[in-house]
């Protein structure tokens, strides 16, 4: 028998995510027979490699995904809208790393280390979930598994790289300037299009997204909603709290969480088995040892897969409640790897195929 | 009458706190007759101006705080558990910025927005809080009156200048060597002495002085129980819940909090009750409107004396239970101004006097 090959587009292969999503791919199981790189005209004619062959940079079209297998999309929005449903009805399927799909009912929103099943039932679009989001989730699913999860609230430290690689390219240059006794330039952070940009050199910024109407910021929005449909199945899930605050930190690339959760009262969790709990899991890395100082540092996290955590400790006043602290490369877990694993997990499971008739749920009346 | 002037030591006036207490002195509203500027004997014969006219650093000994009235100390634990007791022994009253007499049942543990009638059993020693502890008290006090404080859990976003003006230097040279494409030279962070020493350039830092037992920092630790004492007077306090996780940033000056915060059912506390509270408290400036994107910034809190707010909203899932930003220049009500700001409420309220017999306990068997 010979085994599969896949034809695979990548859609924003020019960005910080788009680079990594070829890097990542590079490295992965998939069986790849040809790749198609695809951007917006302005990047179109571009070169850029996949293993070592030269690839011409495309301009996206509903007919550029003509023969394509898988689309790995990380084009932002509005682009994942317009080309997402024009994949599909030419039969690939799509994993998106956008946020436009993340909360459609009909679009499976997956980290594979938490709900790989949720797979099975894609109907040609699956979601790759927000950077902050995922690295939580990865560290908390072996908790919930082992010690039941009823509350967690989060505080984000978010790298420069999760606004794209403009806004990791303003911090070095706004620190450089601010080191040479000159003016700091900000016309990205904290949001592309917002009325106010600030320096994020030597500041902290806490507006990540654009703000709802109830002061909550939409990145913390989607790590409630997000959380929610990944590990309890449902985006309004009851049965967990989840909130938090997102906070920009002038750190390029790896994002930091203190993460306090509540387990089971009836399961006993101990300190010691959380740490042995997340020691097990996959995609994890417990780095916990105070006495050497060894703890997870963004610097030491950059290109790599995991998700590390350390600080694992017990809340000294609420019972059965702790604290940890998890840093994972958001360029990668966060996006690019998290993105391509999906993809290896669909090739594996033999679900790289679009069911009949699954076009029309993504086609707007 | 004549008012009456003060002589004023300032103990480890050479360091970062130092010569902010110098400056915050220069612009308090205290009579100064002489100002006598203290440090190591490395230091001695260093010039510093205090307004306009020239002083000669000297190497503080018992001797030096004869003739003193008011000693500001920031010259460390050490320093202070030496010299603290000579000073009081000699009749000066002594507001110490190290943690070394904070937990000391003898000595008031003073933020003045909050706690200032604490000032009035003083025994000669007021110890001023830790800079983290400092700015999150005094959001949380206007809080805590109006509608009671249950518990409290806070994530810090810490400057470098916490650590010392070495620690503010060394992020900046870290800086300049990565953005050369050069090695970073790490020799102080996370905590000095300490075996280990991590970069703090654009990375970060889950570890603030060194481990407890338990897993906490004693930074954390700190947190904990400075907050207990000053907000209701006892270090130990069980009218509150207290915990969270402190981390340092690559932030030169300013700490940056995530509070989430749980108040009392019966009062019916509202974001809009507790933003008002916010705005009336002394101390405080609110910035808050999600609208014009206004929320507090550490590069907006550098140099200024208050406590920025903003971000106040409610937990959407936890009745009476609230989250907000916290900012503040660490360098001033994290330390220098806090220290001023009780030396000018001591001088106030005529309380620059030792008690008879107070230094005997402060001296050790």
């Amino acid at each position: 028998m010979t085994e599969r090959t896949y034809n695979i587009a990548i859609l924003g292969a020019t960005g910080a995510v788009g680079t990594r999503l070829i890097e990542q791919l590079e490295t992965s199981t998939i069986p790849v027979n040809q790749v198609r790189l695809l951007a917006s005209a302005k990047s179109a004619g571009k070169k850029l490699t996949f293993k070592g062959q030269d690839i011409i940079v495309e301009e996206a079209t509903p007919e550029s995904f003509d023969g394509i297998d898988l689309v790995l999309a990380s084009g932002g929005g509005s682009v994942s809208h317009k080309f997402a449903p024009e994949a599909v009805k030419r039969g690939a399927v799509v994993v998106d790393n956008s946020s436009y799909w993340r909360m459609n009912d009909n679009v499976p929103l997956v980290v594979p280390e938490v709900n790989e099943a949720d797979l099975q039932a894609h109907n040609g679009i699956i979601a790759n979930p927000n950077c902050s989001t995922t690295q939580m989730v990865v560290a908390l699913e072996p908790i919930r598994r082992a010690y039941g999860l009823s509350r967690v609230i989060v505080s984000t430290y978010q790298a420069a790289s999760g606004a794209g690689q403009s806004a990791w390219e303003e911090l070095v240059a706004q620190t450089t300037a601010h080191n040479a006794g000159e003016k700091m330039v900000a016309n990205i952070l904290p949001v592309k299009g917002a009325d106010k940009h600030y320096p994020l050199a030597y500041n902290l910024l806490p507006q990540i997204d654009i703000f709802e109407d109830d002061g909550y910021t939409h990145e913390e929005w989607k790590m409630i909603h997000e959380t929610k449909k990944i590990m309890f199945g449902d985006k309004n899930s009851k049965s967990v709290k989840v909130t938090g605050t997102a906070v920009r930190v002038p750190v390029p690339v790896g994002h930091g969480e203190t993460v306090y959760f509540e387990t089971d009262p009836n399961t006993g969790a101990t300190t010691a088995g959380i740490q042995k709990a997340l020691s097990q899991a996959d995609g994890v890395i417990l780095e916990d040892d105070p006495k050497t100082q060894l703890y997870p540092q963004p610097i030491n996290a950059e290109g790599k897969r995991e998700t590390f955590v350390g600080r694992v400790r017990p809340d000294l006043e609420n019972d059965d409640s702790f604290h940890m602290w998890v840093v994972s490369d958001n360029l990668l877990k966060g996006a690019a790897w998290n993105t391509v694993q999906i993809a290896e997990r669909l090739v594996a499971l033999n679900l790289v195929c679009v069911p009949a008739g699954a076009a029309a749920k993504f086609i707007e009346a």
